[in-house]
This record gives C-alpha cells, sequence and structure tokens, in this order.
C-alpha cells in the first residue's frame, strides 16, 4: 500500500504515474472508510484526488503555499501532509477536523470553513513573499461554486494587479452545494465546451492568464498543467474540469446529497443513522409551501444552503419562481430581498447564522436604514448549531441585535416560531429578523400570540417574586428549569419572563419588576458580549436592581461538547442557583 | 430658463435635442452654485447630467424605477424630479439630502450612501415586479468604480437569472474615488477602446446582453441606446462611456481632487474653507512613510478612500510597493491583509467606521479565527464623523468589539494613538484595530505607554473616591470635564479611567474599585446596545455598585448637529451630574 509509507509529500515525488494513480484508489478506500463511518464532505474530496496529488506532487508544500477554499475538499490533501491515520484508522478519525488548520500542519495556513476566501488570502500570502523579496509558489485552489461570492470575485479581479507569481486553480465540477446559480456559471461552461478556448472568458475579463484542463482527473495531465505554471511570473489561472464525488457511483449520480453526507452504507448509499423526527428544516419549508400558495408575492431565497430551510429538489421545482437560490452571494440575497419588500413582495431569506455574517452591511445599509419588511431566517443559531470554529452560531445576537430598525425575534417554542414567522411576513413596517429555535422541535398547547407589532412587549410566563428570570429563546426551558429549581430549593417563586424581542426593553415591564424582586437573572444562547443581557444589566445599572446574566463567554470554540460548554459557562440549573444564593446577600 | 419650468421627468419629455442641451447646461450651472458654495460630490454628477436627462426622457420614473448605485450623482436626477430649489436657490440647499431619498422624492427608492448595491436592490424591484406580473422597467444605475465591490459583482452575477425586464446602465467615466484598481478595468478599457466589440466582456461572462454607447455625455445618442433597450425582456447592460467633472476644466483635469470638493472659487478651483490645523490624515499618513522606509515588510492597504490615511497621489508614488490600494474591495482587503500578515508582513488597512461594516464577516473567519497580527485603522468613527445616515461611523465599537481574539482601542490623545499604532504594528500576536481618535487632534505631554501587549489593562488617570468615571477614546475629554465639575460641585474627587481597550474589562481594576466606590459612569463615543459600557454593567449587575452608562441611542441619525445629539443624550457634564444626584441616594 503506497498510503501507507506517504509521510509528507515529498513520499510523493518518487512515484511513477502509475503508482501515482494506484495511491488514488487507496486514497478513495481511505475517503470512503472515513465517511461511510462518520460522515463528512464527500463529493468534494472524491472529486479532487488526483489534483492534489498532482499539486503535491509539483509544487513543495509548505515552501509553497496552497490555500483551499472553503477547505472542505483538504481531506486528500491532509492524508498526503502526514495526516493519513485520519482516514485509515477509526481510531484516529477524531485526531483531525474537516477542515484546513494550521494547528494539525504546516501544510495548512488558515483555518477556513467559510466560501470564497481563498483568493484573497493567498493573495496576502503572495504579497507579503513580494515584499521580503522572497520567490516561493503561491497557489488559491477554489471550486465553481465559490466564485459567485463577493469576496472571491473582489479577490480575482484585485489578482490581475499582483505582478508576480500567483496560481489560482479553479477546480470546476459543474456543481455548487445544489447546482450553481449565476450568469458566470454559463462561461463555465462554454469554457469546458470549448476546451477553453471560448473568446469570451470570465478569468480574462478580469485581467488573467488562464490554461484550461479538460480531465481533471487524469493525473498526468494535471500534473503536466501545473509544471507549466509554477514559478511563473505573473497571476495565472489554471481551469479544471473534475468531477464531483468521482469513483463512487451513486455519489456521482446524486450530487447534491452526496455533497455532505452523515454514515451511510456503502452498499446501498443509505444513511446508517436515522434522523426520524420532527425537523424545523421540514416544517419551514411547509409552512413557506403554504403561504407561496396562498400568495404569489411570497419568495424564499436562499444562498447554497437550500437546505436550511428544507427546499429539496422536489420542492424547490414546485416552488418554482417563488423560490430563488442566489447561490453562493449573501450580500446579494440581503439586497435583493429589501428591493423585493420595497417592492411588495414578501421575502424570506434564510441561511446558518455562521453565513449571516457575510451580510453586516447589508442588514445595516440596504435593509434597515431603508426599513424595508424583509424577513430574515437564522438557522443553527445555538450552543446546539454547529460546533466547527468556523460555522459557530453564537455571534448573531451581538452582530444583529445592535443594528436599528431591526426586529429581531427569539421564539421559545414551534408554535410561537411560525406565529413570529408568519407576522413577519405579513406585517410591511418593519425589517424582521427570526432566530429558528435549535433545542429540538418544542411544542406547547398554550395559545401562542399572532400580532407581534406591538414592539418589545415581553410575556409573564409566571408570576412570582424576589427573583425574576429573562429566559430568551432557546433558553426558555432552562429558564422553566431554573424556576422549579428554585421553588423547590428556595422557597421562593420566581417570576418567569418570555422576552420574546431581542432588539429592545419592555421598559414598563421591567420598571414594574421593581416593586417585589431583588434579582433579575438573564438567559441567552449565545454569548454576552454584546447580547441582549448587557442590556438588562443597563437598565437597572443605576438602581438597586442585581442582575445576573447568562450566556456563554466570548470566544471561538472548536469541535465542543455542548453539554461541556454549558457546564463551563455555568448554564445548569444548578450553577446558576448556586450563584444565585451568593449574591442575594 | 428651462430649468425652471421641470417640476417633474414630464416636463422634459416634450423639448427637443437641442432645448435638452441647453437644459443640460444650465443643470451644470445649477449644479456649480451648490457645489462651489456648498460643497459635495462634483465629478460624478457633472458627468452624469446627460444620461440622467435621457433616462427621465425615454422611461416613465416612478412607474419605472430607476436606482443609483451609491447615489451620490442623483444629483441631476433630483434636479428632474421636482427638487430643482435645492440647487437654484442657497436658502433651499438644506431641503435636500447629498443622496436619493425616498422621503424627499417618489422617484427615489432606497437610502444609498455605500457603493455596489444597485443591482442587488433593483434586481429585487425587479423580482417583485415579476410576481405581482406587472411589467414596468427597472433600471440600475452603477459607475465603474462601484463594480469591484463584491456585492456588486454578485449582484451582476445573479442579475442574469432574472429571466425578464432589466437594465443595468454602466456609468464608466474610467475613474473611482481615485484611480481604478482590478483586472477588470483593464477590460472596460478594451471596451472602450473597441467601441464595445471586444469579444472578451465582463458583462457577457456573467451571462448579460450587452451594448456600448461611445458617446455617454451625447444626449441624442443616449436616448436612441436607451429606448432600444426599453421595455426589453432580459437582462440587459448599457455601457455609457462619460466624462468625469465635464464641463468644468478644472475638474476634468483633476478628477480625483473633483470627485467630492468642498466649497471653491469657481475661477481658481480654490477652496473657500480652510482647515488648515493638524488633522489625522496627514499625521497617520507621516507615520506610516516613517514606518515604510524604515521595514520593507510595513504595506498600507486602503479600499478606494487613500484620503482616509492621507495618501495624496504624491505619497502613493513615494510608497511605492507598499501602498496598496484595493479598489472599492473591503472584503478583500481584510482578507488579503490576514494573509500578509500570517506571511510576515506587517499591514495596515485603513477605511472609514462605516466601510468597514462590508467586512465583518473578514475580521471574523479570515482574520480573528486565524488570529493574524494585521492592523486595522477605523476612521471617522464617532459622533464627530460623517453625519449622513449612510455613512455613520456610530456603530463599529458594537459591531467590532464582540468579536472573538481581535484587540481594539481606544486612544484618548494623540501620542496615545501613535503608541498603539506603533505597537500594533510591530507585535505579532493579535489582531488589532485602532480607532482613530475624531475630536480633533489633542495632544499631551505626559508619556503615554509604548507596550500594550498585556490586554485589558485600564489606566487610571486620577484616584479618587465615591465615583469612578470611565471615559473611552473620544470621550476622554468629557471625562476629564465631568470629573472637574463633580469636583467642584459635589466636593468628591471622583476617579477618572482611561480603559484603553474596547474589547476586554479589566477585572482586578474593576474590582479594586468597590472599596471606596459606589458608583460608576461609562462614556463613550458610539451607541451604548452592544457597546463598552453595558460589559461594565455586566460586570457590577450582581453587586451593590451603581453604574450609569453614557453613549448614544442605537438609531439612525441623518444630517444632525452634534451639540444636539450630544444634548439629547444627556452627554454633557450638566445633565450627566445631574442623574449623578439623582441616583446617588
Amino acid at each position: 500500500m503506497y498510503l501507507e509509507t506517504v509521510n509528507s509529500p515529498k513520499d510523493i515525488k518518487k512515484l511513477k504515474i502509475q503508482e501515482l494513480e494506484k495511491l488514488a484508489g487507496e486514497m478513495r478506500t481511505a475517503l470512503m472508510h472515513r465517511l461511510s463511518n462518520k460522515g463528512g464532505h464527500f463529493g468534494p474530496n472524491f472529486g479532487i484526488v488526483e489534483a492534489t496529488i498532482a499539486l503535491h506532487y509539483v509544487f513543495d508544500s509548505p515552501k509553497d503555499k496552497i490555500v483551499f477554499d472553503v477547505s472542505h475538499q483538504t481531506y486528500c490533501h491532509k492524508m498526503l501532509t502526514g495526516r493519513k491515520n485520519g482516514y485509515l484508522y477509526k481510531e484516529h478519525f477524531e485526531n483531525i477536523s474537516g477542515y484546513s488548520n494550521p494547528e494539525e500542519s504546516e501544510h495548512d495556513f488558515f483555518n477556513i470553513g467559510h466560501t470564497s476566501t481563498s483568493v484573497s488570502l493567498a493573495g496576502g500570502l503572495a504579497k507579503a513573499r513580494d515584499l521580503k523579496g522572497e520567490k516561493e509558489n503561491i497557489i488559491a485552489v477554489i471550486g465553481d461554486g465559490s466564485l459567485s461570492g463577493g469576496e472571491a470575485l473582489e479577490g480575482i479581479d484585485f489578482a490581475a494587479e499582483l505582478d508576480s507569481n500567483f496560481i489560482i486553480i479553479v477546480n470546476d465540477n459543474d456543481m455548487s452545494i445544489a447546482e450553481n446559480h449565476g450568469g458566470l456559471y454559463r462561461n463555465l461552461k462554454a469554457l469546458r465546451e470549448s476546451n477553453g478556448l471560448a473568446e469570451c472568458n470570465l478569468f480574462k475579463a478580469m485581467g488573467l492568464d488562464y490554461v484550461y484542463v479538460k480531465e481533471g482527473n487524469n493525473i498526468e495531465k494535471l500534473i503536466e498543467a501545473f509544471k507549466q505554471v509554477k514559478d511563473i511570473d505573473h497571476p495565472f489561472v489554471v481551469h479544471i474540469n473534475t468531477r464531483k464525488g468521482k469513483g463512487y457511483e451513486l455519489a456521482e449520480a446524486n450530487r447534491e446529497e452526496f455533497h455532505w453526507h452523515m454514515p451511510f452504507d456503502v452498499e446501498t448509499g443509505r444513511a446508517t443513522v436515522n434522523f426520524d423526527g420532527e425537523n424545523y428544516e421540514d416544517l419551514t419549508c411547509d409552512f413557506l409551501m403554504k403561504k407561496m400558495k396562498a400568495d404569489p408575492k411570497v419568495v424564499a431565497i436562499v444562498a447554497a444552503v437550500p437546505g436550511v430551510i428544507g427546499f429539496t429538489k422536489e420542492k424547490r421545482k414546485e416552488a418554482g419562481k417563488q423560490f430563488v437560490d442566489v447561490g453562493i452571494a449573501e450580500e446579494h440575497a440581503v439586497a435583493f430581498a429589501s428591493g423585493i419588500a420595497k417592492n411588495g413582495g414578501k421575502p424570506v431569506f434564510a441561511t446558518h447564522s455562521s453565513f449571516m455574517q457575510r451580510t453586516y452591511d447589508q442588514i445595516s445599509q440596504d435593509l434597515c436604514v431603508n426599513n424595508n419588511p424583509a424577513t430574515l431566517l437564522v438557522n443553527t443559531a445555538s450552543v446546539y448549531g454547529m460546533n466547527d470554529i468556523t460555522h459557530l452560531g453564537i455571534y448573531d445576537i451581538p452582530m444583529m441585535s445592535n443594528i436599528p430598525n431591526l426586529v429581531y425575534l427569539a421564539p421559545t417554542n414551534c408554535e410561537e416560531y411560525f406565529a413570529m414567522l408568519n407576522w413577519s411576513i405579513e406585517q410591511t413596517k418593519y425589517p424582521v429578523a427570526v432566530r429558528i429555535p435549535c433545542n429540538g422541535v418544542i411544542h406547547t398547547e398554550k395559545k401562542v400570540d399572532t400580532d407581534y407589532s406591538n414592539l418589545n412587549k415581553y410575556q409573564i410566563k409566571e408570576k412570582g417574586s424576589q427573583i425574576a428570570i429573562i429566559a430568551l429563546g432557546d433558553f426558555f426551558q432552562l429558564g422553566e428549569q431554573l424556576a422549579k429549581e428554585i421553588k423547590s430549593k428556595m422557597s421562593v417563586t420566581p417570576t418567569l419572563i418570555n422576552p420574546r424581542y431581542i432588539t429592545g426593553l419592555d421598559e414598563e415591564l421591567l420598571e414594574s419588576l421593581k416593586a417585589e424582586h431583588q434579582m433579575v437573572i438573564t438567559l441567552e444562547d449565545g454569548i454576552l458580549d454584546g447580547g441582549f443581557g448587557e442590556k438588562i444589566a443597563r437598565f437597572y445599572g443605576p438602581t438597586h436592581m442585581k442582575v445576573l446574566n447568562y450566556g456563554l463567554k466570548k470566544e471561538f470554540l472548536d469541535r465542543y461538547n455542548v453539554e461541556d460548554v454549558l457546564q463551563k459557562n455555568r448554564l445548569t440549573p444548578g450553577h446558576i442557583l448556586d450563584d444565585v444564593e451568593r449574591y442575594r446577600i
């Protein structure tokens, strides 16, 4: 087995083409071993095996520096740079992350998880090299799907100004997570169909030199192409045509499904883990489909992650013109939604909390300055969300809730979520964001409000005295547990409040608490800094009311265990009760 | 005079070409009247006179909807849509803003001030039109300078997916605020030089239909071109070549200087208002030039606003490869800076507070997740900064200071600012942002610290008791005044603290204040929500310490008077003293 002998890229440089091809086969076997057992990004890695071998064969990493966009396609790169055991052996699966990671290896230069960043980051490496008078090759590897992102387009446009070595490998498998969207993909198609010879060429139009490699899964052809650009003295695009999921028939046939896959049976391709119960993705899709059928002005918008609101291929087809995937283009998505709302449409843009970060300025300027009634749905916005350092969902409260005019709502159960979403779609006064619950689909039999236009009215769920608990969104259930604990341990019935609105204070209610309460506890599912609880602390700052804020520490977590993080942040009824007793004195 | 008779676009539709040309002359006279007396965007408006006339001649605004990018070129549009008096008569100058504004007119659809948004916003208008089954024309007008922005490129790429009427006017005057940067400008040049016939065409490469108008200041030619695309059934780019500053020789010759100009003498072109004293733009430039000469690894980066750090044409030339203008591309700028820092360079990226908003995700992911030692300089970050609703500098504290790993510093005078900047450039551990003071160049004769690596150590400037004032950055001088006032009116010597670090608490110092203080007052030059003071309130929440936070209300202000805003927010020693007396009980 060749792979077993590869401890660094040097070890593949001695191999012959046929041996490299055997190595490719072994790498696919190793990928399959990890992916079928643990899950992960399937299609991107199966498609880039040969290109990764050729890159490491031709270039001299880590002196030559390779930056992978999104870096979910770095499994093969990791195998060839001393981390093969993370694919070969179950007991080493946890040693490596799913993205490039400088802490793992000197061959990785950045922690990357968001799309469209590689060209700019690598451009910076190249600029520093030039300032220092050094000479290594700098290579950015970017997929076709990432090209529609503004950061990538800015970076590619600027690359032409670097008048020194800079190589951009465009790994074109004609696919984003779902299908691609945007006019540039017609140009990529024309380039593929003309063997790179079409006169109209996006990359040349951005000032870059260009070559096309038709057989992007042919090691020999790739090596030949890469050798031609090695040590080149100006920016150069190598456009390679690869096959997503190559080598596993089911993945080649179902490219969207096999972009990322949970553990599966290799024979059938079926998931071996079942998530049977209700989930907010499907529920949201059903809800929006109903709204769309009742009103042609309702339109759902996603940016390359239709799954966040359950829009499968079939549902997208069914929704027709009322569903829009803008591709990886979150900035466009929010400005587009603002324009739709301005002209009388009812847009709902949904994405992950972490990807909303892409569009702070558009939320502020295009949407909120203009006060247009678009709806933003923020998914996986929680400590219970994704747990890779690049995909955390615990920063959206400080990011979004301090933007003027935005109404940011935090539902505490399924019925309240859909009531809020329904209100948001139908109202015409405010830009509204809703934090989709992330702590399981919790139902209530009690009636929920249908109208949220009386802004910042908190809801008292249980009236008590001495201690008030203001429990926001996903942490409302923690608030309920805490209330119970306080009742049983302290013989005090605390007041329990569902604040519902992240973006404002119910000053009347807060004022009224002063009469019979000496302590207010806030709970929020996100970092404390810049968040919700601090606003309560500010309100009571000049008074005798004691305020205890609970939430997460401002830090970047990585691949964490939720229970550990909650413990460390004292986010359990037991810890909070201890604090209450300590501070009541 | 024709202009006097124009109350709506209808009034120009009856005019003959020659009359329209006379109108154009009158409009330039009116522009000159306002601009020489009041200042404003000169070049963009003088260049677009004819195109604006032709647009309103051919299309039927407001049914047909025109969205202007940045909207600093809407002066002519305003003249033709009922707002001519704002240009003809001094007493009406204040009636209109410098940007498009729906509150002024039904012909304006958005408040716009940031670049690169028009295509996406207009795309949304078009989408809503289609959902409603209506038929009007939707037109986005975007300058060549704005094309390098990620949001614009995302929008143009996606425009091809709108299979209905959508017209993009590319107003190409071969100039951004300063010269353009990026490879796409070579393509625009090739298109201009080939009369639009070059096979390689950025717009076609993004899937759009295209036509070129060589004489972009010829009303007749423009009318002809616009008539051809009116009611077109698919997205279409009309690329017009205009002359920035056309009609005023000095502006045509000095396009950067006359992009925006303060009041000036028409004869000589010289400013009639003098800002002679020291300013941070020039001081920062001098400082960076010195650093660059001492170390080839230092590199200053701007995104199309070299003026924010005083880099005039001459200084840019002098700095050579150590100065980079990435064009309008803030996302790229931050990722690029992170890459430079990673590879051993010493990058300093500077822009306005309002434009930093463009790059939240890049600060978070590309820079802070990777903890690379790049420096961000945040300019006009203050209530004393720009006062248009789209350019406010009062939101960067909540936006940036809650991102983990970032060290955000608030200097309180000139010497401290340069000491912090110098430390930031030379250290290699943290991503650092520095808020450039904005309340005048204030000097100190006292020694300032040169090393800020002991993070979050606040500085006690005067030790007192009972009341502590924590006065951040630009509001430190207000803190000094307040301390004086408290001393003289209350016979109490308060403790005065310069916190220096926006991003963290000096818990040891805060803890120590408990012994001899009953009240802490925080002052910050920005909105309170999500800001610095709330963190202090949270710290003292469980204790008996009273906390009073002072800063600005979370809202969008527009063309405000600083003194009024300070009064309204109780940001004067008198107001605060009243509160102190009230809450001490």
